[in-house]
């Protein structure tokens, strides 16, 4: 039956200095490159047996499941990158600290952005140093310059539907290594969450989430690999 | 115009041991690792933007591409893997080391295995520790048992002309992580490198052979990023 592993990177730089990073390609700190490894390991231990991997066009979630597939002795496996799967784009908070953002903008409004489902940030002012739209890595695609974890589905989903969903209709194992709102988009199709609730579901970084599915797509099962830092799941 | 990166993989744990190693999947050493990332820096540092990238179902190569891409900023660049750009496949040597070889069959024999174009080693014999038959990364595919460097270009240049030679023809800039013999064999094709001149072409580890193409697919130049690691070069 077909098997999802979802794989949140571990620890980046701008983590670590609480910077919202979005589209930034940020690499992962020692202790994210560890966190990606441990996530391996336990998938190799797990004896899963990955047939192919997707991740973003960002660094940290590449670098991850680099770490990962060769931690789990299965660098062979075929990868696929896409846009699709990256971070939500913070728009014009892009690069600001907590802090910052909270002098800039007040504690409350904030909260609002990273709280509600469908509140976008204000955009990515043009000419900003952040600016993607130059970057070969999205050439050709229709970007956003600001999203809410609504509008991020919104892109997650068509491609979901598109390249994942018929792996797993072939009865795949699939490892997705990626970032912590296009994980949410995935969970609320894979478990149908509410648009309130899922703003409340936390992946841990670098523990692997697996989910067996039925021939219909349908989660008969999920578990994180390291138990001691499992969050709370939806019900299956 | 189209670009053609050879980038050889650096030391492994049997380069070290001087066994000959083949298929069996070796990772590369601390040192290994280095001069993968050497690699990528110089390529970044050439400013040549890749378009895509090839290598083997080997883990000294696939990490060496991933090193490379990472120390050259381009983690996002699309990869594919595939076994026909595998090391030559060394039969009944595998996993011995060159004095266990010598003394198994002969300085002279071993020289011929070494040295020849189309003379292989014994097959591997069944039921071999090495057996990849059952290996899941080669699933569906027609193995060999054994390999000369004139089998290794027969498995070689199907996949070249499938799978490659479109991407030159669409004037990507490609990077090939391989092996000393997948190598040697594009080159020979690239270069029409006669039987015997191409065993003694040497490529370095870990130094980018960046090979310019006409739109028929003709070297117009070639060059080592590290000049002082050069070897001799096929004329273009």
């Amino acid at each position: 039956m077909p098997t999802l592993i979802l794989l949140r990177h571990g620890q980046s730089q701008w983590n670590l200095e609480n910077r919202f990073t979005g589209w930034v390609d940020v690499d992962l700190t020692a202790q994210g490159e560890a966190e990606a490894a441990k996530g391996g390991e336990l998938i190799g231990q797990a004896g899963l047996a990955i047939d192919r991997c997707f991740t973003s066009v960002l660094t940290r979630a590449i670098r991850t499941s680099w770490l990962a597939l060769a931690a789990a002795g299965q660098t062979f496996v075929p990868e696929v990158k896409d846009w699709r799967l990256n971070e939500r784009h913070y728009g014009g908070l892009t690069g600001l600290n907590k802090a910052e953002t909270a002098e800039k903008h007040g504690e409350e409004q904030v909260k609002i952005w990273r709280r509600s489902y469908d509140i976008p940030p204000p955009p990515l002012a043009a000419g900003s140093e952040y600016d993607f739209s130059k970057d070969r890595r999205y050439a050709g695609a229709d970007l956003p310059d600001t999203e809410s974890l609504k509008t991020t589905l919104e892109r997650v989903q068509p491609y979901w539907e598109s390249d994942i969903v018929p792996c797993l209709q072939a009865g795949e194992t699939l490892l997705v290594a990626a970032h912590g709102n296009s994980l949410r988009a995935i969970v609320k199709l894979l478990f149908d969450v509410g648009d309130e609730a899922i703003v409340g579901v936390e992946i841990p970084t670098g523990n692997p989430l697996v989910v067996e599915l039925d021939a219909d797509l349908k989660p008969t099962a999920a578990r994180y690999l390291d138990a001691d830092r499992a969050q709370a799941l939806p019900q299956v």
